[in-house]
C-alpha cells in the first residue's frame, strides 16, 4: 500500500485534545495515513485565513495528499459537510469557502457531500464535526474507498468573495492578505499586475520599487519583493514590516510607475 | 509488525528541545513508532489538567496507543514511574494521578513500577525522567517487550481527588473542569446529572436551557449544550465565554430545574 | 528501506504554512521519511539560539538522522548552503554556525556545497530556501543519494562565536545560556569547571552549592544543580528561576569555593 498524506489544518490550537482525538481516530481507520499539521492556529472561526494558508501549502504536498481542514463557524447549523477531489488532491472539511483558494487554480474538479453514515463515527457529536465526521471521511478515502462512496456530488461549493486586484491607469491596487510570523505583509499582487518599474505604497507608506532579495538592503530596511508564494511583499530586512508600519490585514497596497 | 502508536503529552512546551529528544530516544528504539503529540502545552506541573486532557484524547485512540504523559513536578523524588496495561491501551508516566481519569472508565487495569534498569537510559538524569527512564520504557513497550518485564506490580496507584457533582433537591452542583482555546467552559455535569428542563447557572450567571448545538443561538449569545465529551459546556456562539463570564477552572455551575 | 528520521528545526513559528510546505516538499521525494519537530519556535534570526538547541536534542535521535536546520537571517545572499556528516548524522541548513554546537563533540566530519541543481526545487525562491533547497537535500539524502552527489566539498565552516567559561583562582565564570518553558537557566558551566564544594551566584544572587535534584529542595526555592543537558541549571522548585532573579541569556554565573 502507497504512503498516504494525510494534512490537518484547523483553529483548535495545540493546547486542548482536539486535534489529537482527530488525529486518533484516523489512525484508527487507516493506521499506515502519514499526518501532517499545516497549522492549528487560524485565527479562530477565520475561513479567510483559513484559505489563504491552506493554498499556501497544498501544492507543495505529493499528488494524492488528503487535505483534512477544519475551521467551522456553522458546526451543527445546515452547512454542508464536503470533499472535493482535484488532480492533485482531496479536500475534506465543512463547505464554506475553505477551499476556494486551492480550487482556483485547479484545472477541474469534483465535489461530493459527505452523508454516507456507514463512514463516520456511529454517534456524530453537534459540535465537533472534525472529530466525528470529517476526520473518520478523510481517513476512509485514505485507506482506498472511493470518492464517490461518500455521497452525492455537489456542484455548488461555497465560495469566499476576495476582491481581485485591480489595475486601472496603469496603477495596481490591491491589499495585504496575510501578515506572516516574521510580519512580512503578504498581499494579492502578483508580478504580472505590476506596471514597470513599479514604486510600492502601503497604506500611502512609500516602500520602492521591488527588490530580488533581503539582503539587496540594509539591515531594518523596508523593501518590497515577490515572497515565496508568488505574490509581493513588503518586509524589513531581519524585522517586521506589521509592526514599523503599524498595518495588518485588509491594508491598502499600491503599486505605480516610477515617477 | 502492526504500526504501533505512541502519544506523548507533557508541560514541556515546544519551544525547547525537550520534546524532542524524547522523541529521539524513542526511535532510537522502536523505529516503527508512531508518534502523535496530544499536547505539550499542559500548564506547568498541573496534573490535574493533564489527565483531564489526556481523558479526552486517549477514547478516540486505536487498541494498543502507548500514550507517555510527563507532567511531574515531583521528578527526582521518591514518587513511582510507573505503566498501566487497560484493555485498550497502556499508559507510562509518573504515579501521581496523570492516568485517574483514563482509569476512571477503565473495566479493569494492572500496573507495574518501572524498574528494570536494562529498559531505561544507561545514565538517567535526576531531572528529566521523561528522556531517560518514560520514553525508554514507552518504546519498549512499543516494540513488543512484555508488559510485565518492566519491574513488580503495582496496586495502590495516586488518584487525584476530584470532587464529583452533588444533585441535591433537584439541584445538580458541580464545577468549571477545563476552559478551552475558544473560552467554552467544560464542567463535570453530564447529562444524567440534570433535571428534566433543566436551567443553567455559573457563577451565578443566569445561561439558560440545554441547547443541541451553537447555530440554534445567534452570533455571540451564551448558551449551554452537551459538548463533544458529552459533557455540559458553557459557551458562547463564535465568541468566549471564558472572557464574557471573567469565569474559570473551578468556577460553580448549578442546574436547576425551570422555575 | 531501513526508516530514516528527518528532523525539522526552524524560527518559522507554526501559526504559517511555511514548515508544512517544506514537511510537503520532503514527502514528495521521499515519502518514507519519519519527520520529527526539533522546534518552530527559535527567537526569529537568531542562529546562537538556535545552535544550542539544536545541540540539546540531535545526540539523542538515531545513527543515521537527518537535521534539517534553517535560522537563516542570510538567505538570498553569499552565504554558503551547506551539508554535513557526522559519524552519527547528517545536519542540512545555511553556513551560519547552526551547527557549531553539535559539531564540536564530533570526532570527524566532512561537508559540501548544496550545489547540484538537480536535487533542488526547479525554481529556487530568494526567501525561502528552507523549501526550494534545504528540503530538497534533505529529502534527497533520506531517499539514499550520495552525500558527494550534493556539491563540492567544504573545509570552512562558519563557526559562532562562544566565549567558554573561565577558571581562575579557584573560582569559575560563565553565563546563561539559554533559559528554558520552565524559567529554568541553563549555563555553560560543566561539573568539571567547578571547585570543590562550589557556591553558585547568578549575578550577584547568592544560591548555594549543588543540589541532586529539585525534590532536594522546598517548594518554591532556587536551587543549582547539574540538569538533562550534563550543564549547571539554576532553578526554582515547581517555579521560574528566570522570573525570580529577573535574569536572563548572557546573565554572569559564578561558582567559587565554599568560603
Amino acid at each position: 500500500m502507497p504512503v498516504v498524506v494525510v494534512t490537518l489544518l484547523t483553529d483548535f490550537g495545540t493546547r486542548d485534545a482536539y486535534v489529537a482525538a482527530m488525529k486518533g481516530v484516523i489512525l484508527g481507520i487507516c493506521p499506515e495515513a502519514r499526518l501532517v499539521d499545516v497549522t492549528h492556529e487560524v485565527p479562530p472561526q477565520n475561513v479567510r485565513a483559513a484559505a489563504f494558508l491552506l493554498a499556501q501549502a497544498a501544492p507543495y504536498f505529493p499528488r494524492g495528499t488528503i487535505h483534512l481542514a477544519v475551521v467551522d463557524p456553522g458546526v451543527g447549523s445546515a452547512r454542508r459537510a464536503v470533499a472535493v477531489l482535484t488532480e492533485r488532491a482531496v479536500f475534506v472539511g465543512p463547505d464554506n469557502g475553505l477551499f476556494s483558494l486551492c480550487l482556483r487554480n485547479a484545472p477541474a474538479w469534483r465535489a461530493v457531500e459527505i452523508a454516507n453514515p456507514r463512514l463516520r463515527a456511529a454517534q456524530v457529536s453537534s459540535t465537533f464535526h472534525g472529530r466525528d465526521l470529517f476526520a473518520p471521511a478523510a481517513a476512509h478515502l485514505a485507506r482506498g474507498v472511493p470518492f464517490s462512496e461518500l455521497g452525492p456530488p455537489v456542484q455548488d461549493l461555497v465560495e469566499i468573495a476576495l476582491q481581485a486586484p485591480e489595475v486601472r491607469g496603469g496603477v495596481a491596487s490591491g491589499q495585504v492578505l496575510h501578515v506572516d510570523v516574521f510580519g512580512n505583509l503578504v498581499t494579492d499582487l502578483a508580478p504580472e499586475h505590476l506596471p514597470t518599474s513599479a514604486h510600492l505604497e502601503v497604506e500611502g507608506h512609500h516602500i520602492g520599487a521591488l527588490v530580488r532579495t533581503y539582503a539587496d538592503v540594509s539591515e531594518g530596511a523596508l523593501c518590497a519583493l515577490v515572497g515565496s508564494s508568488g505574490l509581493v511583499e513588503i518586509s524589513v530586512r531581519n524585522g517586521s514590516a506589521a509592526e514599523r508600519l503599524g498595518v495588518g490585514v485588509g491594508a491598502s497596497v499600491r503599486a505605480k510607475p516610477r515617477a
